[in-house]
């Protein structure tokens, strides 16, 4: 992990700069600010080429976006006149480009390709259009793009002849990099929009790594950084040289301009032509300084940060910076409040605790004493009143007093509807507090502590969140403790007791990350009816997800685009020799008893 | 549109039957009894080959379910017992089949493909694999499925050579189809998952058409029947002749087994190998009589149907036959009511009325009489109590009184809540009654009346509404005329006064479904600054919509996985000379007035 010793005096140098900047989806003009000023600034540090994250120009992902023509043709007048501002540097700048139409895997024309522009000199000096298009978990880039069909495409840059792939292009293993490496590449320039999930940063490091060694070139990986929706670009741009050894890393999660002397190799054979950009020898320069590589964070800081960066710039890049959210006095509840306030600043969140009469005492003293550590807004409105009118008025048609339960799903969906007339009110922005867990299971009230414009949490199982409370107070108390160390509930439903979170996470997680069945799951020495109840929960579950607001993901799969099940499924594969069936309500029961997250 | 007058005795005859059934994801043993049963029948008919829709045994879609591995493999031994089943008769039976593994437009392995078994004396006879694998829109099919490598594809089927597309195959103009006759097909087979939209029938009979006479050949086109979470399979499978000729149709939204006689043209030459099926001659029998092609049915007509069958069967697949809903007195609720009890029978139907203080008398009876004219139950349930005790809560915090509008938004969300209570007590499925125009212009409160497990008239513009109520009172007045007279209330809000319904669809519908921008709906004779309007609060309410329930497809684009658009997304191009610019709320103040649907 060393930095590369050789000077880059001794050979040919490229200076590379990176620009790890954030994007707005749409804000062509707000986006092509952030381009021209990342290009004054490696321009300035004598840059030989800059190079730009994926669709840095429009944002990524863009889903349907792409087919709104108008949106393509600004973005195209945009980029020429990027092209205008362009200076001797070059800049690699990724952006759509409308192409000849093609048909690829349907019988649907496409004529937007993701694309790389190359601008120099004040002029486009031509585009490389992405030959990958993911369409799998949260990418859907076959739906709307049209594949490049020029894998081995090269450019002239002064001495150096460069490659460049995006993204899923690098991936292939036999791909973009390689037909440009093996057509005479000398380096490989990379924009990238690579989302966070907790098992990306190391696979990333070692896949940029080999394809270095396996085409023995440098390459030079550039991503974004900030929220889109449910997804975090995490930055952590790298540079590798032609070993695969790191010359620079940039931190994850925040803005970076770097500029680094990146080591060319002995000249290679070009196959083919390469589009010329410049011919220009550098000029006289001082080499820098070797880099410094960024230090890695642990794992759970980077879901720490992910959440916050992906809160903040959700509520950011939609026009608000306050948040209002409901406190019960659980851990859902503290990290989230911790999560809103660290990324808007305590001053700009609301916590408001809604209590039944049934509401244990220490409870609400928590998430007052909560409210406290974080500095946050505090009020309590008492919810009594308005569930006791809510029984009068349902009394007579359920023909008796509603059971314990059903009157607690009414209190959750009391308090999300409180919380959104506030909302409504004031202008901030509602939280919901519910876990993946919870979801996973179907254990989160529909309208109720999943209601919300925003889920900071919603992908985050309910053991990271105990991990997530202590990391958060080793900067200072502020989650009281006495949150931390309650016991969650685990709710005796219709389907039985189920397990303590140490148990359920681990078999959420195979399930639905991993891929495994009853069988595995066995095998892997969990109890076979306890596995059987809890993927029947899961699968039958899905309707409340469809519901669900959107929220950070952090872990390989989320819930949503990233794991897409039909509601009406019918495939219960485990339930099959289980006896007696389990009967399953489509709408069961919901809402969490009193003293419960 | 007559039926083919040739006789089938003047050549060879092909006895095509096909099975236009129903499915249930993930229910392989269900879908199994449903092709055996089918495939007796036909047998039974003298058919020589049965089509069966795509698909027909696992269901379709299946989005990420193809990614468990125990699916697929239960998949492919239900197929190797259907073989075994199969006698004489040639079966064509949509599945999922493990292939080698494929890398198409991006770095993942796929390995299952949408396949076409071909089975016959007690055997599996061959796969065809899916080519074109639609991946627009709501097809997502490039995600998980592997494509075949064989359009050209051939069987022989005793005397006749047949060739088999699925779907999206036949619609390239140049492909499987084609390259099958020219290798050699005397007649096409197609299976098919074709949902319905309301210019979908039209545009199948004509494309079939153009296919059966572009290759003259005739062709068998097979599709479902029923609904799957969002969509509707409409049925209407064609039988065409070699000049493109109905020679039979299947009734819409109805299941059938038919059994055609089809003229075979003169012998062609057979280009490469055909599979073999079997050799033998026909049996001796007599030729069936013509064909009767089910008659064709109103374009409304076609709508109602797709609500009641995709309502009656979101509800019947999840395991429920039960609905309850709120009854304002409104057009909103008074279809829904409508569409609920012809799906479920009025007896299953309960509607609640839940009136502020404000509501008007005459709504509130509009509803009561609504409910005797369908026959359902009625309920109210005064929100007096409930809203008064939620406002004494909320008016230490809000700093006074909640303005009129926020406590609309709060009684809507108390129903929704009020509504949940209900259906969680007592098993009914809660339905929501918005249309598509609201949520379209962000005027559906969130957890309010677009809370639900189900909305049935999600994608219907609120215009349509009128005539489907018009259309249903045909059978016998059920929706009271005061309902279908009264004005809808547009409401004046944040962005200003609203046009009325007529003006507001058609922008709706050239904005989303024909992609038409600001300048084309002005050059459309709509005035720019109401268009400016209509076209930001459909792209500011984008938050809204992806916490909406499912809802039954008719128009060409409905929101959700038709549709997909960036929450986070500042492209507003039509807002770009617009002057003062609009404040917009990410959270907007939501809720009807009273008096308003």
């Amino acid at each position: 992990m060393a930095a590369n010793e050789a000077s880059p005096s001794e050979g040919r140098v490229l200076r590379v700069a990176g620009a790890q900047i954030p994007n707005v989806v749409g804000d062509l003009e707000g986006n092509a600010e952030r381009i021209l000023a990342a290009m004054g600034k490696a321009e300035a540090a004598g840059a030989d080429v800059l190079v730009f994250p994926e669709l840095a120009l429009t944002g990524y992902p863009l889903a349907d976006l792409v087919q709104r023509e108008e949106f393509v043709a600004a973005a195209m007048a945009m980029l020429d006149e990027l092209a205008r501002s362009s200076g001797r540097m070059a800049s690699v700048v990724g952006t759509i480009s409308r192409v000849p139409a093609r048909r690829s895997w349907d019988v649907r024309d496409r004529d937007i390709a993701n694309s790389a522009a190359v601008l120099c000199d004040g002029h486009l000096r031509g585009l490389y259009h992405k030959i990958m298009l993911p369409n799998y978990e949260v990418y859907d880039e076959a739906r709307n793009f049209a594949p490049g069909s020029r894998p081995d495409a090269l450019w002239r840059i002064g001495e150096a002849i460069a490659g460049i792939s995006i993204c899923e292009d690098l991936w292939s293993g036999d791909g973009p990099p390689e037909a440009q490496a093996a057509a005479g590449a000398e380096i490989l320039l990379v924009p990238n929009a690579s989302p966070f999930h907790q098992e990306k940063p190391a696979g990333r490091r070692a896949l940029v790594s080999e394809v270095a060694r396996r085409n023995g070139t440098p390459v030079v990986y550039v991503n974004f950084v900030g929220g889109q929706d449910e997804l975090v670009f995490d930055g952590g741009s790298l540079v590798l040289d032609a070993e695969g050894e790191l010359l620079h890393r940039s931190p994850q999660f925040e803005t970076e301009d770097f500029c680094v002397d990146v080591a060319l190799g002995p000249p290679r054979r070009v196959a083919g032509r390469a589009t010329t950009v410049h011919t220009r020898p550098p000029r006289a320069r001082e080499p820098l300084p070797p880099p410094q590589a960024s230090a890695e964070i642990s794992a759970d800081e980077q879901v720490w940060h992910a959440l916050v960066l992906g809160t903040r710039d959700f509520l950011a890049k939609n026009g608000r910076n306050s948040a209002v959210l409901g406190l019960s006095g659980g851990i859902d509840a503290a990290v989230t409040a911790a999560v809103a306030a660290d990324a808007l600043g305590p001053e700009n969140v609301i916590g408001v605790a809604m209590p039944t009469p049934d509401s244990p005492e220490d409870e609400l003293r928590d998430a007052e004493l909560l409210s406290a550590g974080l500095g946050i807004e505090f009020h309590v409105i008492s919810l009594a009143g308005i569930t006791a009118a809510a029984r009068r008025g349902l009394d007579e048609l359920l023909g008796g007093a509603p059971d314990e339960r059903p009157s607690e799903a009414l209190a959750a969906r009391t308090r999300a509807a409180i919380l959104w007339t506030i909302s409504d009110q004031l202008g901030h922005l509602s939280l919901a507090t519910g876990n993946k867990t919870e979801l996973a299971v179907g254990n989160a009230a529909v309208y109720g502590d999943m209601a919300g414009v925003f889920a900071p949490l919603k992908d985050c199982p309910k053991t990271l969140l105990y991990r997530l409370a202590l990391l958060r107070n080793q900067r200072g108390p502020a989650i009281p403790q006495r949150i931390i160390d309650r016991p969650p509930t685990v709710r005796a439903d219709t389907y039985g007791e189920l397990p303590g979170y140490a148990v359920l996470d681990p078999i959420v997680e195979r399930y639905l990350e991993r891929g495994e069945a009853l069988n595995d799951l066995v095998a892997g020495g969990f109890d076979a009816p306890l596995v059987r109840r809890v993927l029947q929960l899961v699968d039958d579950s899905e309707f409340q997800r469809r519901q669900m607001p959107p929220g950070v993901k952090i872990t390989t799969r989320a819930f949503g685009q990233d794991l897409r099940m039909p509601i009406t499924n019918a495939w219960r594969p485990y339930a099959a020799d289980h006896e007696p069936p389990i009967e399953v309500p489509l709408n069961p029961v919901r809402g969490d008893p009193p003293g419960a997250e």
